[in-house]
């Protein structure tokens, strides 16, 4: 779907729920639907918002600084500055609009702000309508381009790892590796990563979320390698252990658990089943073999233009699972002072089965 | 002042306002309390929360994934895990410890989650009470140690640029800049970058914002690099505008009026002028040499664990400035087509006057 029509179809969603407008403020929800690409630094420092009226053309607000990049993005659409602030031009451009009742994203806006902006368009007889997923319903399913261009994301993201990998050498540092890393994606055409890659060696790769460090990776210790980045707006995420050298009978048996663990969770995905019920089918495998304590987060969760979306994988989502969803399989076994393994694909969710993106499981059968 | 003296200070002013525990969940000031550093990767997924009763002993509530960062980061504090969600331990935790009136972080707490929170403590009989800037105005003002972190933190960024400086070559681009930068940085220790590395060359450098691309630097064009580290936890911000071989007359014209405004801007700092007045002295120049519409932003702002903190000089903060304080001093003119100018320095606001933490000004005075 090309961003007119993606308007549209929320346009026709506003008429349903008696809305006048949307105001999108969340920097995915932003390019999703305008294209215009720019980033929050932070919650607190937006880059801009998109204003959508149920029955006129939508409008691109930002600022000075990003007036140059959003002409260039968003096509025809219009695009205006608030050089006082977005609540001042609000104040004046919803009126102007005959909006009377306007939607915001109440899980990326501040309450703070939400507070502020309740206040000003009062005055204006405006009333605020909190939303939450308005937007991302409609990012939870990806049409073929979507798909082809997270395919063209994991693709290079795994074309990054084995370059990378052939240049690893015990005595290297975390650092250097994770920097070799985000230096290699971005050379080849990311934007960006699409997470600080985690470079994890021997215990420390017991810390699911490990921060790379000074510290030499050695030969006969796991290294645990979660990188994922950013091509034409769309996220990879994969996670590979190994062991550099020779891998000791333990950490074979915890790989292979692992691994028993993604395929039979892979094995279960397609259209129909319940999140919850994936999540349970690795966590039953490594459960009876006494590792249930060791696995603490969830088996997985959807990928798109965030790294981090929904479906989560989780014994908590009892959502079934739709065509076009992408998710992370991505079990995983931490053991304080030993070490942890994970490995971690993407698949698409198919009406029979599922799609696996990644290509390359030579790090995964051991 | 170490941890424990400002849990104390945070506890004193709790009591005046007559609240029994604060929920902090903004990043940097759960690390000025408590010195857990772990980042949130985006606001809708937390790495945890600080919760501080205000007569009993500060906790810090986290997620498995943390854990052991936790407990290795916060010293004698008590660590809990929320592996039901942080809304399921408070619903107990808080009846616990006698909290019946909690503050929380109304600037840095979604809309959505406070409605959560105030839906579920409510059966609990706790009310909610939105704060802004509780620690933060703290943080506004450093003491010795921190500065001495600040300043190393711009030594530091300094000696990156001069390195980098000495190697760049017409016909690089300017990711591969951007990515040497950032490299050096942290195979020198940084934590990471402050920002996103900025490095625009020609026309590309009115864009105040730029993301660098796979455009090759021009030796006879302007080349802006805005750069900045995280050391210990502070913030570095600087950026230098130049030309890689010979500058044009109009480059040396444009150049000299941003660093008289500068020069201008940081003689006038010290305590107790308004934030306001300082950047109204740079723009005064600006305006007068008749380029007040191409200097679109703030002169500047705060600096300390956060990149961009209180205060703002700009031409909206009224406030005066106080001993302690650190700002940036960056003044820009952005000529669509043409090109940008941006040179920024870091000082520390003194009594009587300010102290540059910069030491190298060859890139500034030409």
């Amino acid at each position: 779907m090309k961003h007119p029509q993606r308007i549209e179809f929320i346009q026709r969603k506003l008429r349903r729920k008696k809305l006048d407008a949307l105001l999108v403020s969340q920097a995915h929800n932003r390019r999703y639907l305008s294209g215009y690409s720019a980033a929050d630094h932070d919650i607190g420092e937006s880059s801009g918002v998109l204003l959508i009226p149920a029955r006129d053309k939508p409008v691109l607000l930002t600022d000075f600084r990003f007036q140059i990049q959003a002409e260039q993005e968003v096509g025809d659409m219009k695009v205006m500055l608030y050089p006082k602030g977005l609540l001042a031009l609000l104040k004046t451009l919803l009126p102007d609009l005959n909006v009377q009742t306007l939607g915001f994203e109440s899980h990326y806006t501040l309450h703070s702000v939400a507070g502020k902006m309740e206040e000003t368009l009062e005055e204006q007889n405006i009333s605020l309508h909190p939303l939450t997923g308005f937007v991302e319903e409609m990012r939870l399913i990806k049409d073929e381009e979507e798909i082809n261009k997270l395919r063209e994301s994991v693709l290079l993201n795994e074309a990054v790892f084995e370059e990378l990998y052939q240049q690893i050498e015990p005595g290297q540092t975390e650092i250097e590796i994770a920097l070799a890393i985000e230096a290699t994606m971005r050379i080849n055409g990311a934007e960006s990563p699409s997470f600080a890659t985690i470079v994890a060696t021997g215990k420390r790769s017991a810390l699911p979320h490990a921060v790379p460090g000074n510290v030499k990776v050695k030969k006969n210790k796991a290294l645990m390698i979660d990188m994922g980045l950013v091509l034409n707006g769309y996220c990879s995420d994969m996670t590979r252990t190994f062991v550099p050298k020779k891998p000791t009978k333990k950490y074979l048996k915890i790989h292979r658990l692992v691994r028993k663990a993604q395929l039979a969770a892979t094995e279960a995905i397609r259209a129909g089943v319940s999140a919850s019920s994936i999540d349970k089918i690795a966590r039953t495998i490594i459960n009876d073999a006494g590792y249930g304590k060791q696995f603490g987060h969830a088996l997985g969760h959807g990928v798109g233009l965030a790294v981090h979306e929904d479906p989560r994988l989780s014994s908590k989502n009892r959502k079934h699972l739709r065509a076009g969803m992408i998710v992370t399989v991505e079990p995983g076994i931490y053991l304080p002072n030993w070490g942890g393994v994970r490995l971690e694909n993407m698949v698409v969710v198919r009406e029979d089965g599922c799609e696996l993106l990644n290509t390359n499981t030579t790090w995964l059968d051991i």
